[in-house]
């Protein structure tokens, strides 16, 4: 570490995923390498740490446990929180400068979607205007792949897709065993998948059966219809294979559920009062199918972000990658920028590390291309195959396992020593 | 294949696990190198496919196909069935006879749990009656473990269930990753568990935290409470923990969730107008919990019996073993018993095969032992993890992979020639 050196400051935000912890891992190894750069520390629990001053030192953690980060899904090691920091809460923004200030922060990541990236963006232009001279980076994380644009030019995917992915195609082969192997009896198996109101997640049951040889339907929100035309449907599949698997999207409208709102204003479709899939698996039951039997549901919720066995390999070294470059960029001067994976064209797929400025991705909105919804509505286009596919990756993964659990990372409460007054944000008040 | 041969009909019956394949796979390999056993067929659907005479051969099979139901789950191949065959049924008891005799049929496996333990002695019954030289014999299979006695000495675990263990205890170490990095908006995540009535299902989550390090509680179904109780105890962790994992039995009682029953007069937990979870998580949400913010809840439903990564590679090799266990048997002249498997005392841990009368297990019910509940009756004790911790082996079993997708067995259609009139089972009338 030389004498100019500067310290680091990571933190996520939203929902966790399978690789998320790569990011992390790729963040502090490169660090590690870099003279520019000193403490890496994690502010716990995302902004709030940062707030609260709470920053776990990474850089004193083990080199076993820091490469352990691999098999460990979510955010367990350091946490990430859905505090938002709104632009009108200038006391706060004003308490992070103060932090970073404080602890000779040069370099701010930050590991999010694109509220995360909008509030980089923020740190990025009050560092500057308080003469704090702070590179400001974002890193891409959401198992939604809600980030950037709809034409893939800002990124082409995030990281976490991947591996959700590829759960959904492990997912839907193995229920599909079930259903094939059922009895008349229960011959209707829904599945409900995340992704709120963005369809990528429940389009990758598609990659289970790219051939159409199951009777699925998929059921994006952006393909909405009324329940007894879902039904209808489920009772077509049963009259030409005599069985059914829907997988649907937890944002689909099925009328009155009992929502409830997070602090970032989005619904949080895992608290509801009734899920998609109970009001789906009931309108089945009680207005009749075709063929005799019930319907059942699958809610899997969370599991689907940190079911590790699932995740897919070419995602975790993404992640890790893109961790990387984020450092490579921040040591090398730059801020205001997003760290992003952009696909080369022609195959066999690959892809290369870039920067795009955070504020285009702040202002940009992805939606799910139309036209890689099938013309009936309840099914995805090859094109949508051809994209997703290489991301799922080709082998398992082998979890590092003691005593017949899984090794995760633990990390040891070694915290830096705090030099400010206590502080409470905001929105706690 | 001497002269003498005889040929053996397999089916299945109830719920699916990820090792009933494994079992089939042992009979099939077992008959192979046996002069006693011409044909295996496998019953298309359990023991309806007896009745409509759909019998798969499934000695005309690849070996490869046969090789990979190790890796293949539910039972997608044959198919099973949770048709009954009542005591009353004569005409079908009478058809199940006429079948194998026109097939020339000499043994009969029957895989599944109590209710077929009690069919195969029923068909070994009447084959004595009737003066066909049948040997019947039951092969274990349920997630629940609740086939055989309270003291486990008619069988020490049933094939299925350390698999399922072992996907409990992945499933609440990873959970509890997310729960540990969530920040106070979401504290609570409530996870439903098969198991029906019986507790070891749920029992299993302890294997993820055997320490007792996690804020975790455990609800059994016979361990009944008050919504009130359960929300109090899950505050009380909030209070010390600042946040809570709840494992609870679809058999927990609640209240009126709209219950359905299967046509074994069973309980259909999946297909209930409300979950035990969704009750669960809504009197959590809206009683109201100390500290702020929203639970959640997920309910894998049939993912816990399918999900083919988390099989426990003890689990499979047992159900394999016990299989050709069934055909040692059947081939040596037995008949009216069930393969089974005993635990040998003493560390390490291993188990030897033998048989015990089917009349026995069916006449016997297992239920959860009462002093393996915690005295607080929301955990399990240290002599259910002694019990369960061997059953979910060590290391994570690696599934073979083409195109990005599991490779799974795959049956050619070549069915027996049907020799008689068509039937229509009594129930489907």
């Amino acid at each position: 570490m030389s004498v100019e050196a500067r310290n680091l400051v990571v933190a996520q935000s939203g929902g966790p995923t399978p690789v998320i912890n790569s990011s992390l891992r790729g963040i502090i190894e490169a660090a590690r390498d870099l003279d520019a750069v000193g403490t890496v520390y994690g502010a716990r629990h995302g902004i709030e740490g940062v707030l609260k001053e709470e920053l776990l030192d990474l850089s004193a953690q083990s080199a076993e446990e820091v490469a352990l980060l691999r098999f460990t899904p979510a955010a367990g090691s350091i946490g990430t929180c859905r505090y938002k920091l709104k632009a009108e809460q200038n006391e706060d923004f004003d308490r992070v400068i103060d932090v970073l200030r404080a602890h000779q922060v040069g370099y701010f990541l930050y590991i999010g979607g694109n509220d995360s990236m909008d509030t980089a963006n923020k740190i990025a232009a009050l560092a500057r205007k308080r003469g704090l001279d702070l590179a400001a980076i974002g890193v891409p994380k959401t198992i939604d792949n809600d980030v950037g644009d709809s034409q893939f030019k800002l990124i082409d995917h995030t990281p976490g897709y991947g591996s959700v992915a590829r759960y959904w195609t492990h997912m839907v082969q193995n229920a599909n065993e079930e259903n094939m192997g059922s009895c008349p009896a229960g011959p209707v198996l829904v599945m409900q998948a995340m992704g709120r109101k963005i369809g990528f997640i429940p389009a990758a049951a598609r990659l289970a059966d790219p051939g159409r040889e199951m009777p699925l339907l998929i059921y994006l929100a952006e393909s909405p219809r009324s329940l007894e035309q879902l039904a209808d449907e489920v009772n077509d599949r049963l009259r030409t294979s005599g069985r059914c698997l829907v997988v649907i999207s937890e944002g689909f409208e099925v009328g009155d559920l009992g929502k409830v709102k997070d602090s970032f204003g989005h619904t949080a479709f895992g608290s509801s009062q009734l899920t998609v899939t109970q009001a789906v698996v009931n309108y089945l039951n009680h207005a009749g199918l075709a063929t005799k039997g019930a319907a059942r549901g699958n809610v899997s919720g969370t599991d689907q972000r940190h079911s590790m066995a699932y995740a897919s390999e070419v995602d975790l070294d993404e992640a890790y990658l893109v961790g990387q470059k984020a450092v490579e960029l921040a040591g090398g001067g730059e801020s205001g920028f997003m760290a992003t994976i952009l696909r080369n064209s022609g195959l066999p797929y690959s892809v290369r590390y870039d920067k795009v400025p955070l504020a285009e991705v702040a202002n940009s909105e992805r939606t799910f291309p139309a036209d890689w919804i099938s013309p009936g509505g309840n099914d995805v286009t090859d094109a949508f195959v051809n994209y997703a596919r290489p991301l799922i990756g080709e082998s398992m993964i082998n979890l590092p396992m003691v005593d017949g659990r899984q090794r995760l990372a633990r990390f040891e409460p070694i915290y830096a020593t705090q030099q400010l007054p206590k502080y409470v944000p905001q929105a706690e008040r």
